[in-house]
């Protein structure tokens, strides 16, 4: 039996994984973290609730889940790890130099984990795909498409998706961007990227490669953020065998 | 019985002209303009066959079909006009001035025809569907792809498509292009167009409307150009209804 | 002003119409019908609340919005036209005869109104846009996409879909159907007719036209239901115009 | 340098496989076996020409390509491994039973070769990719789109992909396909399979897989047949490391 403690239990993805543990059977609810619980909160009665890092003691548990905020996200991690809790961070916001930290720590403490931007189990295949073809197919594309809400463009997954790519050609493609028009995108590693920015939208990611007489597209859709469970779900099933705290969904693919 | 002249028949595209004509049973070849005419050129006997527009006299024809060349397509429309030949034009290439000039001889000569800079017939309906749907979704964004060859971008058409989109929005989208990523694409009248180029491909068109909710998405695709010749054949049927000289194969839709 | 009655006003539909009616500066809601109305149910003051048929009188209504069941939609109907109040109907159920009946019912009282089955505005335009196409690709197919829950295959908007295409052909397509793989899905009026039920799906329609060496695509995606909205704001406007009880929102597209 | 013949030299995919051997700096063309040869067929000096199997004598050669007929094939494929040519066979129509055949006889003779009923790399990525999928997305369909002269469905590529999907999945998807709709398609181990067939398309392939709250879509496109030389231009590059006799592109990527 695994035993898990959810920090950010009261958030929209911890509400979720709070539920998601209740339907594994291998899995038990020792605990949650949420430094706004409400009084009428209904926890079985058997989990602790902490409103705070320096509540907790005398916890035992194997896992920690991780859906807080940027701000909290790297001494959670930290509290974990020397803890002998297990990280499982769906959290983003820590910075390269705090993951190297936190995987020093880990690798000190001989204790593994995962932390990981992106739960979604059809953008990480996507993008493990996405780089397998670029072995063959040199030539590629990367359109992502988002509701008009998002400020930022392009993606973050798709930036990662282009660099990987790129990293994978056997040929880097030489793609003369000087004079160009924007609607050739934005340049990543060769790479062109589109951004398409509309009402209705949720999350997409499509890849396009192209090769002589020949196309290959990989699309993935994210309809609502239940999708990141599944990810959630197949990261507890192996987190146990991690020998060190690794970066991406990816790893134990 | 629809009598026809092809002009550039020996070109790739007169050559379908040609062979189309031939299967349609109330239209007639009855003389072929081209230049650089094979000895060998196995066009029927009483086909006659001109090498250039001086050599023309005394022909009769309703119908001038024209895939030359942009150096000799206004000559060639003007020529016809003035015989009282109805010009279907395929080349590319006449500036608006040129186009209004033409248009005005047409009318003092009282003759109709079709100046269609595309005769594909799926590319046509997307501009004419995506004009119709701008009213009720004014969000749109297009995404051409053609082959990695194609120099310019984004494709005429692809531009044409965005401000016949802008021109029937009921109101006008505020798409702030200050300090955005190239990513977000050329902005034509408020609409971005992205552009791929890719080897394997050929000539493709999308159309993204996204509302609340919910996304309506247009696609073209143009495999090879033999698609053109359903225009023809379509522009061949009602041409001779025309009253004007009119520009745009939607224009007979 | 337009004064609105919200017949099922606290279901999920009409709790959104209530809240469109409440965005539009022209519309004022005047009243609701709810069975099973909770005492706490915050509708301003001066909104008229009524538990059933019987309880209303005195009410001074322009539309009739209703979204409640098969079993209330025809008796509804039938109240509002006989009081004067233009019904709009997005509830489904109603029979080809109930139609019939209060169409005539509707001419005797002079009065307009609107039955929509589907107020999605992608899903209308996506069928008019086929119906269009139709007429210069006559060969055709239809893949809808739902989630794995959906029961019926296909779905009522994809064989609807399809008879409309099939009556805008120029000339039928002979598909023989004898000895052919269900691969090749479920034939309505010689168009095939293909069904993807898959979790993760929410409702989703393409058709898919192909002539001589082209392609043209229609698609539209629901993403959720709030998507209905936009079509039933698109029938407040016109409403009041409508000299009859028509079927359908392209009626007035 | 690695010596090459031709077998099946005058056909379409022949000439092109000579095309891509004169472009390889590492290849050279030794020989050609094409029965109804031309006398005016235009290979260089060097290359000797025969008309039947029997006419071979004295070749030294490292690969036997082959795009023949089902009638000449698996004579061919012998004859090659019994004189130690590492044959490389494109054409279609071996049957399982001969395959095993030609396996043994590979085996005896120590030699590797590759036999590939589909050369397109898209195809192949697809069907690698889907098989992948599977693992993480256990509910799948096919829908496989050709040109409307066709006569099978659904393709081989397609129900070779549903079986490698179903093999795949950890666990069985019941689908229970009794008094279901045609329009929920053939069903192949479990994966439905839909055919579209419409003129203007060439040979396109899709996988859609769906999960809780998303979905992942893996898309090919065939344009032309030029699109198999990718394929055999990888095969030439690994062949002569190959220990055994494989079947399939995908077991060289």
């Amino acid at each position: 039996m695994k035993k898990i403690i959810v920090a950010g239990a009261t958030g929209s993805m911890g509400q979720q994984a709070v539920k998601l543990i209740e339907n594994q059977s291998d899995c038990e609810l020792v605990a949650v973290l949420a430094p706004n619980m409400a009084s009428n909160s209904n926890f079985k009665q058997a989990v602790k609730c902490y409103k705070s890092l320096r509540d907790i003691n005398n916890l035992t548990a194997d896992i920690w889940i991780d859906f807080t905020t940027p701000a909290a996200v790297f001494e959670n991690t930290k509290f974990a790890i020397e803890h002998q809790i297990r990280p499982l961070i769906g959290t983003s916001g820590l910075t390269t130099e705090q993951i190297t930290q936190l995987q020093k720590k880990a690798q000190e403490q001989k204790i593994g984990g995962l932390i990981a931007p992106n739960f979604g189990l059809s953008a990480v295949l996507l993008m493990k795909f996405a780089q397998e073809a670029a072995r063959y197919f040199p030539d590629a594309e990367v359109i992502e498409m988002h509701h008009a809400d998002k400020l930022d463009a392009p993606s973050a997954t798709a930036i990662a998706t282009a660099r990987l790519i790129a990293a994978n050609q056997e040929q880097a493609i030489d793609q003369n961007s000087s004079n160009e028009s924007r609607a050739r995108g934005e340049n990543y590693a060769g790479i062109p990227v589109h951004s398409v920015r509309l009402p209705g939208y949720v999350a997409h990611e499509q890849v396009l490669f192209g090769g002589l007489g020949e196309a290959l597209t990989l699309r993935q859709d994210s309809f609502d953020r239940s999708s990141f469970m599944s990810g959630v779900k197949l990261a507890l099933e192996h987190i146990m065998e991690l020998p060190e705290l690794v970066v991406g969904l990816e790893k134990i693919l």
